[in-house]
């Protein structure tokens, strides 16, 4: 029997690589060959995951800005026979470089510079094409620091240039792209997030609070809607994916991108489907299957590619909040929880792994016949 | 497809009879037809099983003592066809009788009598097969109280007759068992406890303790040994069997009761073995899976059954305290958990019926392929 084993990651017990390996090894004496996927929904771990299933990458160091304007040293991955380059604009404009032990940086100060540094970067690298994978960013500015970076230039009414940062949104009357560097490359914009740019689904509104933009949401929502009048007059940064990674989604759509769907890119760069196709069965997971889940989750999404090719998927869950009849109507035939004892939370994420490897161990002998 | 389901009782959660029907219903939907065997082990519950699995029964309800000498309304099954008696000896000499708000009656004031009247009185109504399930009972006598009734007769060294109670026991120095009432008929004593009378293992050290024979341990260890040496010279009460039931097993071994495993009697009385023929699955059940659970409990011997058959058993449990390997060296394919969620146990076993429909719910699509 043939397995395909592609699990999300299962925060604070185990990545999706390491659930994958033990899902893997469990099986094996069972006569249950696995095939590992480590998968990423787009946002952080893109770079990670083509590098795990693509030939002749490499990693590339590079110097660039933080959101809070330090200089870090950031990668991103390359692949020189396809002059491919890859970046997580989580690397260089990642949450973690706004969080402080008080609290948030404050919004209007953060930057997506970084990500327009290694974009620029791996231009002069000699990059082709470019994804870039959108989540996992802390930076809420529409993408401003990126195309400022890219050569995108901002006036306001009275022709003067503007600071390429966000608390310049407002004042912009007029842009230029002509001078900007991308346009000799195709960038793709890897996401799965569908917000648009303003609105109560959008970046502002829906993503800022989860990176400080607090009080300021008003302020920043006027800003970003302004922003879209100017500089998208026809869709107004309505179009699903703009609200992605605190706006960049729209700007790199400003600088022509092609946007991608994370879940389906990731497919196709781990061969998912061919794998699938010749599996005989499906394997996935997430930490909570809930209501949640049900809406394009990674999880639902590998049960809905398993069901285009009739092989049966199922689901291991940390925890399971829905019916049986709503977890096959979501196309697993059944889900599995790593919950198998007596225990508290605690002690159940912190014993993970060794509880997916029992539960594995104990499901194996009604699978292989 | 088709099941058997033969789920031994969870206490505190469900009788045998309750989880069957939980597990049919639930995979009613899924297409696994299930035959529900209600199960026993020979002790508790024996006439039940019996009336539920036999035709033409009927309750006969007289009077006998209790163990406290208490007159109460006791009940044996009795199939007229077959002239077969099935009583329970946890009916009329039952470990209830023998618990007060304050503690244990004392031992040394409790007897089997009662088992032996329903015997009389089963004789009396026309038996000629008397099944005697031998477990749950409260009296610590070797059977003296039930003999006595029977007709046994025992006597001191000056030949003076001695009253049939287990304060007795030190001074018999001969008996007469030539006008005991059983000799017309067959008795089966029905067990799978394999204790002797004495020793570490026997009726007074393993099983007193549970019943009150606490400081009076070694006392009674004395009185069992001076009457299996004078009742049964040869075997001197260490034939398995002898020790259950406080040593009913030992009195009616005297009374030239044959011993039969309490499952295998039940297997049959349920056509157990027929019915796995027929099935392409097994389940069966305990609260705990443990180490104990290897020695002969009624899982296991379920599963050996299965096994016979070449039929895969799965064993739900309310927990599970052993690792994979000797789950299977056991004889089931797996074993699968109740406990599906962050809970306490108190919850677990009141959530008992419910967890055990949502596990088996869960596990059907993987069954039915």
């Amino acid at each position: 029997m043939k397995a395909v084993v592609a699990i999300d990651s299962f925060k604070g017990s185990f990545t999706s690589g390491e659930a994958a390996t033990i899902v893997a090894q469990t099986w094996e004496p069972f006569g249950i060959e696995c095939t590992a996927v480590t998968l990423a929904d787009g946002g952080e771990g893109t770079s990670t995951a083509f590098m795990k299933n693509q030939p002749d990458g490499e990693w590339i160091t590079t110097k660039v800005h933080d959101p809070c304007n330090q200089m870090i040293l950031a990668k991103y991955a390359y692949f020189p026979m396809r002059r491919l380059a890859v970046i997580d604009s989580a690397e260089a404009s990642g949450l973690q470089s706004v969080i402080t032990k008080t609290g948030f940086v404050a919004p209007d100060t953060t930057s997506s510079v970084g990500t327009g540094e290694l974009i620029t970067a791996a231009i002069e690298h000699g990059a082709k094409e470019i994804v870039v994978g959108l989540g996992g960013t802390g930076t809420t500015d529409a993408g401003i620091g990126l195309m400022g970076v890219l050569g995108a230039k901002f006036y306001d009414a009275e022709c003067k240039l503007l600071p390429a940062q966000v608390t310049s949104l407002s004042q912009i009357d007029h842009l230029d792209l002509t001078q900007v560097v991308t346009k000799e490359v195709r960038i793709i914009a890897c996401t799965d997030v569908d917000s648009p740019l303003t609105g109560p689904d959008g970046a502002v509104k829906m993503f800022g609070p989860q990176k400080g933009v607090l009080q300021e949401q008003d302020q920043f929502e006027q800003w970003f809607q302004h922003f879209a009048r100017i500089a998208d007059p026809e869709q107004v940064g309505q179009v699903p994916g703009d609200g992605a990674a605190g706006g960049l989604g729209f700007a790199l759509r400003l600088l022509a991108a092609t946007r991608v769907s994370g879940f389906q890119l990731m497919s196709r760069v781990t061969k998912l489907a061919a794998k699938i196709a010749d599996a005989d069965l499906v394997v996935t997971g997430e930490g909570q299957l809930d209501e949640q889940s049900l809406h394009g989750k990674l999880p639902v999404q590998v049960a809905q590619l398993a069901n285009q090719y009739h092989k049966p998927c199922l689901c291991v869950a940390g925890s399971i909040k829905i019916p049986m009849a709503t977890i096959q109507q979501a196309g697993f035939i059944t889900a599995v929880p790593l919950i198998h004892n007596i225990t508290d939370l605690a002690t159940a994420m912190r014993q993970g792994k060794q509880n997916l490897q029992i539960v594995m161990e104990r499901i194996a002998p009604l699978l292989n016949n």
